[in-house]
């Protein structure tokens, strides 16, 4: 439907900084729904009555408004508004100045020379030249926001992560003590019992702490298991035994880097095969535990991924589970990717059993869009954070002379760093703006995407779909065409490498990879909650026609 | 100097989301010198010629503007305009609307009920009652940008902090791969390369990476020292012999988190004794260490504080490095707090031999007040970061075929973290702005601040001055009258404390308190860049009015 273009627009003042316009409306008319790239844009009814639509992300929020309302529309939204009335007028000011063009597609990984030699700290600067070289910065990065950015395990910038990052500037404090941070610190507890909750665990058996990045949560689980099992390693330090932490094929590589600074060595991580889905076996696992135990190894914990990063696959928990408790061992679940299926019906079976987990690692800011990075650390062990983390000497800091550690309200006290920013409030914007069902419905509505792409790459010859994703991962490889492939065998098995560097040089899109035994494929991660099949479509569509 | 006030003042247009004003002056006319609270101002100019005056923190930028001419005030900056014509126009808008009010201190460490119920998540909300419910957590959080908050080591929130978070947050990347942020990439090298520069180090001889804060850098000290001396501990773990690390008994308890989340043991940090300016004893250190020796512990690193969190007291890095080569330690130095130091002409002989030191913590969301947190792990030995943290198992992230490590441009290869904030471009944007001898200023103006107080205080009988400070600390035992510490003995010895809940019951000022065997004393942190001697006179003649 084409939008009615009878409306009239002048403009009151404008200068590169602002610009101020006045419309006047006939009935039906309205603005097609556009974002205003980074400009703010206040709007005052001067007269009539209108229709407010506003697109955040997954969610729309329609209103009505009467002459004398105004509204800020917030960056990183989609605004229109429709005049319902005869006749309408509105005052429009946009600060800085509207930038009309749709923003373009900015993949490119080198950047200009001039910006490069800007960049340089060898002299002052006035600021009026800070903010033009601050622009160029902002220009020459890459459009994370757009949903044809699916290179890494996030995409989008959402009103609600920009208006809660602005206000943690405008804030600048930190968690370490209530003092500091009495509202922040309420918040961060809230988050923290909520997803407890979500998990599955009861009142009274949620706790957490956020840390800075999913990486630390892994380094966390591995620290709170060894202090629950071994607590004079605290004081005393490790004795020289020889630890285990079992994590499948597809984990993450933070084990790895946990493993090697928490001082148990690279060689503690046990890497477990995986079926045919990409889960963990849990005979497999059962034998390499034993196997460990033999070697005169003491096997530690355990870590179901739920959602991989190559393919999103999710570990088969509950299982998982009973080989702990019959091993006595930590069981801990990487959800920094597939988190989100805590609050998805369509993944509940993926997810099931996550309540029998010790600890999980949990990223707000991959699919739900938080700013990066938004991590929480989650156990229900209530007060092994606070036993395994706080240590003497920080009296000039904590000044709670309570004896009983559970009543600290000082976050503090059970984190690695001191200083922290309160992340987890660009988290809680999201979760209050969507409600615990609207989340829900974000990662519903990205699966919808994911299974029309995945019936329409099934129909194309020269596509294979590697894997049947359980999750947001479409793992598709691009076969060269029959003339490409003969003339080059070994250029045929990494052809989806050539096709996607050659999609991210023309700036079509930014998609990564991997490889298996066949060679490269695409992986397409779907977390941009403005994504739509076409977009998925029209990328597949270019790589098929790279040459 | 009284402000000229004949200027007209119109307001065009105005609304709860924005406000429209056209000013009329005459010569000479000026506003005085005001900030917009959180408001972004733009301002055009219509008619005539002006002079406009920005204070950014301790610098300040004059020009002319003509007519034609418009620019937008940052948030976080003071500003004035001054005609310098007979005759003047000039447009102004304001998004949001101009808070007039002189923002209040507000140190509340609760908050109302009626916040703490909007904060729950029970339920989703439509955006603009979300703005509503951020803007009571701004109005209720502790204002750290006020002069009067000296209660952590930063104070102040700058306008040059606030356009990079702005950017940082629309730019949402991470700094894991160099493709995912050439730009930022190039950013964090440069300041790294500086600050090793300032440092003292050699080209390429500079090395390091962001880290979450101050904590984590001493953290990552720890590891490279462990790693550079026993690097088959990255892949076996370690093999049961006790370590040691020696810092002196002002360190910052950093150290004991690290000891005990590295597998140490806490028992591991030895504090060494201190002398009468608070820094540590190179003699006590050579005896503890040959202690340890004689003990069968192996010494690792020795942390030469710049800067205590109590007291500001400087290590004697020269005699400690001495000690270090002959035990063949690693040297760290903790310049957290006084890193600042390394820019200041007054300072140099406090951070003398700093470029003897192996690695070094330097924060600058402290006195250089970037967002929170922005800090760095810098060493000279180059590659270092690259051999102890490099895992395999990241294929699917780090592409890069090229086997020469310290060719790889993906930093998230020396990080812990995976997904990782561009915190540097934060300090980037202050280093540009005030220049590197703008930044010495900004330390050397606290200085000054730093030694009227101290005369000021010398001569209240009621205040009695800790320490005769070397840096940014003061610390001032307030004597309650004679009537007072006659009635009660003890409450005498904690009167600092009384006084300091009471200046912040009263939201007078925040400061924090230390104590000592006579008891407690309030600690003034001078960090704040709008920091004047009368602060901190106001402050303290509020302690001395405690009853």
């Amino acid at each position: 439907m084409k939008p009615a273009e009878n409306y009239c627009r002048t403009i009151i003042a404008q200068s590169d900084s602002f610009e101020i316009v006045s419309i006047e409306w006939n009935k039906g008319a309205h603005a097609s729904l556009h974002e205003h790239g980074w400009s703010q844009c206040s709007v005052l009814i001067q007269e009539g009555l209108f229709e407010d639509r506003m697109e955040l992300g997954s969610k729309t929020e329609l209103r009505l408004l009467e002459a004398g309302q105004s509204f800020r529309t917030p960056v990183g939204a989609k605004h229109q508004i429709k005049c319902l009335s005869e006749t309408g007028k509105s005052l429009h000011v946009y600060s800085p100045k509207l930038n009309a063009e749709t923003p373009r597609l900015h993949f490119n990984a080198d950047f200009p020379p001039e910006l490069k030699k800007q960049l340089s700290l060898s002299d002052e600067t006035r600021f009026d030249h800070l903010s033009q070289i601050i622009n160029s910065i902002r220009d020459e990065s890459v459009t994370t926001r757009s949903p044809f950015f699916m290179n890494q395990l996030f995409s989008g910038v959402s009103a609600q992560m920009l208006l809660a990052e602005e206000v943690l500037a405008q804030c600048k404090t930190t968690l370490a003590t209530h003092e500091a941070s009495p509202v922040f610190t309420a918040i961060e507890n809230e988050v923290v019992d909520r997803l407890g909750a979500q998990i599955g665990w009861a009142a009274g058996k949620r706790d957490g702490v956020g840390v800075p990045g999913g990486s630390a949560a892994n380094f966390m689980a591995v620290h709170c298991a060894r202090h629950q099992k071994f607590p004079a390693f605290k004081t005393d330090g490790m004795d020289g035994q020889k630890f285990k932490l079992f994590v499948s094929e597809g984990a993450h590589y933070s084990f790895n880097k946990a493993a090697v600074a928490l001082g148990l060595g690279s060689k503690s991580v046990v890497n477990v095969p995986v079926d045919v889905n990409g889960r963990m076996l849990p005979l497999a696992l059962d034998s390499l535990i034993e196997k460990s135990i033999a070697e005169g190894a003491t096997p530690l914990l355990v870590s179901a991924t739920a959602g991989t990063t190559v393919r999103g696959a999710f570990d088969p928990i509950t299982d998982l589970s009973a080989i702990c408790k019959k091993h006595q061992l930590w069981l801990h679940v990487d959800a920094a990717w597939g988190g989100p299926a805590l609050f998805s019906k369509k993944l509940m079976d993926s997810i099931k059993g996550v309540a029998l987990a010790d600890s999980l690692t949990f990223d707000a800011h991959k699919l739900f869009g938080s700013s990066l990075t938004c991590s929480f650390f989650l156990t229900q062990h209530v007060n092994l954070l606070l036993e395994a983390n706080d240590v003497s000497g920080a009296d000039y800091l904590f000044h709670s002379d309570d004896q009983n550690l559970d009543l600290s309200p000082d976050l503090g006290k059970r984190s690695w760093q001191c200083g922290r920013k309160a992340d987890a409030l660009s988290f809680w914007t999201l979760w209050k703006s969507l409600g615990t069902q609207g989340l829900g419905q974000m990662v519903d509505q990205l699966l919808s995407v994911r299974d029309q792409a995945v019936h329409w790459i099934k129909n194309q010859p020269r596509l294979e779909l590697v894997y049947d994703p359980e999750y947001l991962n479409i793992c598709v490889r691009v076969l060269p065409t029959l003339w490409e492939s003969n003339s080059n065998e070994n250029s045929s098995k990494n052809w989806s490498i050539y096709v996607r560097e050659e999609l991210k040089r023309k700036n079509l899109a930014m998609v990564n990879y991997a490889s298996d035994e066949n060679g490269a494929f695409l992986r397409l991660i779907l977390a941009n909650p403005e994504l739509k099949f076409e977009h998925i479509q029209e990328i597949l569509t270019n790589a098929l026609a790279v040459r």
